[in-house]
């Protein structure tokens, strides 16, 4: 399935290019600049990624080569996640792996892009890879689209206070 | 490719069962157990794993979700190995990731069976899962065949030492 909808301000597009992929879109009302800032900052990145929970950044060295991990402390217990930079490239695209403590060994390729929309405004573009499609599908249904809404809503609110 | 020529005893046998696996099967004149634990103690992983250069294990934790790293001291340079344990299950199954610090955040699913061949002998059959089919090309290209070969010969002679 390969759609491509119209899509409103602030709406988190969600596809499926592959049948190991998922590809998501969502503008922000801010320069690349400073959405760049917030996902690779880890100050920042504690303020919006954990959905509003307490997110700790055990390590996170934005670098080819470097790992991150963050632990999200949610009500319903507390998660890990983690992975490794393939590619940082200021101040438009990093490629990474991404793991859940939950689900060791099962790794995404998470390649994000930004783009300028020349308006002040930045387009984020990010197409998760899967090994086979049981664990993209697996993805898909774990709530991931409303944990990222919920996380982008926050990322909207650090961005605007950045301004 | 699925082939299954006929194979030799101590000869390393490379297949390639889809377009995104290598397979690769070697049979040890050792026991079951002690092919185990020659696989998962690092103190005889150390003695076989790197083709006979320097080997340090700066972590190997054998159980799901545990990581591993390997850091190879070779004549050609210092490479760093890693995973995460998937699946760990004496004396027969190990599934786990790998990357070469080499190529960061490419990853690999290694699943090894361990088979009794019920007259002191064990057959090692391990598939490895790349992401894409130019990653899986890349692993074969890089002498990996001769590299195991190699760790295969000294792993021979530690499992007799054992014996």
């Amino acid at each position: 399935m390969s759609t491509t909808p119209k899509q409103s301000p602030r709406e988190l597009m969600v596809t499926t290019p592959t049948d190991r992929e998922i590809h998501i879109e969502r503008v922000f009302d801010a320069p690349r600049e400073r959405v760049w800032q917030a996902f690779t900052d880890p100050k920042m990145v504690a303020q919006w990624w954990g959905r509003g929970n307490k997110l700790v950044i055990e390590c996170k060295e934005v670098e080819r080569g470097g790992h991150w991990r963050y632990v999200e402390h949610a009500p319903d217990g507390i998660h890990g996640f983690e992975g490794r930079y393939r590619e940082v490239t200021p101040p438009e695209r990093i490629v990474q792996t991404f793991e859940w403590d939950g689900m060791p060994g099962y790794v995404a390729i998470n390649s994000m892009q930004l783009e300028d929309l020349g308006d002040g405004r930045t387009k984020v573009m990010i197409t998760s890879l899967f090994h086979t499609k049981e664990e993209r599908d697996g993805m898909l249904s774990s709530g991931m689209k409303d944990g990222l809404i919920q996380s982008y809503i926050a990322l909207d609110a650090v961005l605007a206070k950045l301004s």
